[in-house]
């Protein structure tokens, strides 16, 4: 029989748990409420108990889950498996976060980014398999990114390496919360794109969002462009050459086979991938456009579950190759 | 006795040759002109010779040399050994430069592009040794890169990444030669230095320049900068800012340990890094800042032959293991 890993999906609103098989194939998932209020030992113990509600929902034995592996926000240290911070989760700071849940479910546990997980997955299982340098970039209130590079995530020296939303793409740009100037996720982020709208709007351009002032939302930017409103078009063509410059760095960096886009933006399909290509063909060298598919996320919510399994199958494998 | 490899670097003037050992030390170094003018097979027979010149100027025997290593400027197919283009070197356009090498000097030869080459030879043997993310800038004309990981050279699907003066730091910046826009080595290279200080020059700013106007070197810039001229001082300053953009990105993506610059600019000492490193951590994450040396080429004029010769030994080695 197959042996199977359990990921885990740590997130500020909902824990996501699946068991994964060692090709990066979902037995069984479950996702239960995070329940970050009540403190944070009842969030671990959540955490551990999802280790065997999942095994359990896929009617496994304990023998046939050989670890866990565990997608987390934040700072972290991948080595000593170590949360350093957790935005939204307050009271993690410098948390032995594998120690804790190695404790609670009985299974060796490492530790991973959840954006450099969900990249993981899509190299091994999903929309990436196959190439052997895949990048990904999260579109969402910020942009997170990972790198894969022949099947591993790229963590660098401090494990803080593919931080791709803070990749300037203005030297004097407007200034990012990470302190640098003209990140591509201050311009490009669904926040981004609400701010930028909002500008657009206080400076009295006539526009379909206007009544929408206070709900506004980067999807209904979207739609609206959709539809034919001019202001919303003009947003969101910015934000294809925003995202552009920034893609077409990184083409010409790294000559990828693929990038990987994920996240809720991505629902907007056509609207944006076809502009997108063709504006990151105009900004990098024409021999890695053509060879850098960009294309969609395949394993959507599944995929911080799915890469932290296979974190965890990598691990092991590490492990023992190293014993 | 130790085996030896010869690196041969192939420049539009000048091809340098060495015998450099097995740790990466250069054991006899000969510079001859390129001669271009006499055409491809003239040159192709002088690279040939020269492996034998230095060969014999080591006073090594013929069996001593284990394989060449070719560094060439230009587009390449390191695994085929062709050169698809070689600037400054009319009618090189997809030649078989390894196979037309080997054949003239009977070694088994390889060959790498130019900067990844500076690059390998600083990561294994220079300012770079013991890092296991480095990358180098090179400075010149142009500005050009290497990405060497684990004491390999990235290459990228197509041979064609590190292209580093290609990153862009302003979506909306000036067209660049590539056909992008706002690439760092249309404003940071030599040659942005000095558009830039004409440009300056010529919307009549006061500078101890502007006598040089058509003898005007990137050089001059930063002595004026030195010697107080505030134009001068202005564009150094700005081109500090140019090269952290770019920098902190690239310090965001990998989280290296280092970076080395190369080339004339770094003549500029303490007037350059100084300002830069203060610059670049205010451009990424604290963190990597931290990690990250920024620090000038140690091995300078003979990082070419020696990170050709590496590329025979590794490139050896790698046969050897797949055999």
């Amino acid at each position: 029989m197959d042996t199977c890993y359990v990921g885990i999906d740590l997130g500020g609103t909902n824990i996501k748990g699946g068991v994964v098989d060692s090709a990066g194939k979902v037995v069984h998932f479950q996702s239960i409420e995070t329940e970050g209020e009540h403190g944070r030992d009842h969030v671990l113990d959540r955490m551990g108990s999802l280790v065997g509600l999942v095994r359990e929902g896929a009617g496994l034995p304990a023998d046939r889950i050989a670890g866990v592996g565990i997608g987390s926000p934040g700072p972290l240290n991948t080595r000593e498996g170590i949360i350093h911070e957790a935005p939204n989760l307050p009271g993690w700071e410098n948390l032995y976060l594998g120690k804790e849940i190695q404790r609670r479910c009985g299974y060796a546990t490492f530790i991973e980014n959840d954006a450099n997980s969900a990249a993981l997955a899509e190299a091994v299982a999903g929309a990436g398999k196959g190439s052997n340098c895949m990048i990904m970039l999260t579109l969402g209130t910020g942009i997170g990114g990972g790198i894969v590079i022949g099947g591993r995530v790229w963590h660098g020296a401090d494990d803080i390496a593919a931080e791709l939303g803070h990749v300037s793409i203005c030297y004097n740009g407007i200034e990012c919360n990470c302190g640098s100037r003209g990140c591509v996720e201050a311009y490009a982020s669904a926040t981004g794109v609400v701010r930028r709208t909002r500008e657009a709007l206080a400076e009295g351009n006539a526009s379909s969002l206007a009544a929408l002032t206070d709900t506004l939302t980067c999807a209904a930017v979207f739609e609206a462009a959709a539809t034919g409103d001019e202001l919303a078009q003009r947003i969101v063509s910015d934000t294809i050459i925003y995202m552009a410059a920034a893609m077409g760095s990184l083409i010409n960096i790294f000559n990828p086979e693929m990038i990987v886009l994920f996240g809720g933006m991505t629902n907007a399909g056509d609207q944006l991938f076809g502009p997108l290509r063709e504006e990151v063909a105009r900004r990098c060298f024409p021999i890695g456009a053509k060879r850098c598919q960009i294309v969609r996320s395949q394993l959507g919510g599944h995929a911080g579950v799915i890469g932290a399994a296979i974190t965890a199958k990598q691990r092991l494998e590490e492990q023992a190759a190293n014993a």
